[in-house]
């Protein structure tokens, strides 16, 4: 049998060869997703965990771009596992990938995960309540808070996090208060933040947060990213870290 | 005996011959304040009060832009105050605008002031203990954290604000978790925020905050404010707003 089924296709991160398996229809990896592995600042010696992990196109990207000691993917929705860890095979990175089907409000899976330098995270960012029709539809869990809310999610990172160890998120603008004052209460501070802008002089629409356990008071603003030019076309910066896998 | 002492200046707001007196040597309103009051929402049935007032620069702004029925400018420094009260004689509006010599933190006289719809602050910047060689140096008090820190402003505002009043402060970005998560312990939620940058792809250095008392979590961030354009000169947008009162 072969490891692409015939309703999926697999995609080309343009990272030494690397590819995920995706649906054809269904939920594709975005820009966050990319944005995101790119702002996580990982070294060599990371174990990483990436949850709300889909078919782990961060962890993928983290692999090809830093390749740490050790990276896990958590997922909640079965078959996205399952795909991923198709992506390893096809990958050839059994012995330093690994996908765990679970649920992050688990806390004794949590501490059988271990601890990790980094947490990656791409949460769903809609409330539960905002036009959902059906809360079984896999777009729906991975777009909205229907299996997990933002403070799940930043509880999970301190669990999972060592001591200084760093959270990377991205989500939508208007949740920022939410993310920040979640981040103190469980006391993950808040050290950087990345506004990300459809072009130059227009407002943000995706915010890119790094956040330490424990870590002292110190917020640095990065320089805005623009995702496009006036004239339209990506910025170089996009060109350089998402437009090569479109 | 004249209203302009030989060691002050009277600045022209460009609003309809409305002036405000200055030292010629010493603390001078500077870009965030214009900004903060072209930031505020006033309407012309509204109570206003600014608080950490200095020379009252923000309510002559207010007043030519807006003219609210009544302003009001609470500061601690003496003889700041004495220089606002002459600027209101100047401007013949002792009929609509007061200032008051007093401490922010002192609640009773807070609740004798009433309440408002709009509390404007351009609060000192930086903390207590960050390079200051004279606890009562004017402009030490001015620009640091001696007489009052961030969590007596926000306090404050909760104090004066009347029912859903807003409140809007300038600040550095580098304290806007400090500012939302303070905001929150005393209900008033962050509902809007607008970054000021040097210039295009630079990273802010000036952050503008809307909150409401007791208002509902929805927050929006506004276009983002370039000061300079790429060749240097002012955007229109300072123009339109600053640049006139240079």
């Amino acid at each position: 049998m072969s490891i692409v089924r015939d309703d999926e296709t697999l995609d080309d991160l343009q990272l030494g060869g690397l590819c995920v398996i995706q649906k054809k229809e269904g939920f594709r990896f975005g820009v966050d997703a990319v944005l995101l592995a790119n702002f996580a600042k990982v070294k060599s010696g990371d174990r990483v965990i990436d949850l709300c992990s889909g078919t782990g196109v961060i962890p993928f990207i983290i692999e090809g771009k830093k390749s740490p000691q050790y990276i896990c993917g958590l997922e909640i929705q079965q078959d996205m596992v399952e795909m991923a860890k198709r992506s390893v095979i096809y990958n050839k990175l059994e012995e330093k990938m690994q996908f765990v089907n679970g649920d992050l409000k688990d806390e004794s899976l949590l501490k059988d995960l271990g601890r990790f330098n980094v947490v990656t995270v791409n949460p769903p960012y809609k409330l539960k309540n905002s036009g959902i029709t059906n809360l079984k539809d896999k777009d729906a869990i991975a777009r909205h808070e229907i299996l997990c809310t933002l403070e799940d999610v930043i509880k999970a990172c301190r669990t999972l996090l060592k001591d200084n160890g760093r959270m990377y998120m991205v989500h939508r603008p208007d949740r920022l208060v939410d993310i920040v004052t979640l981040m103190r209460k469980y006391k993950i501070e808040p050290k950087r933040i990345r506004m990300v802008h459809p072009s130059a002089g227009k407002a943000p629409n995706i915010v890119l947060v790094e956040g330490q356990r424990d870590g002292g008071k110190f917020l640095k603003w990065d320089e805005p990213l623009y995702v496009h030019k006036a004239d339209g076309s990506y910025t170089e910066e996009i060109e350089k870290i998402y437009g090569r896998i479109k």
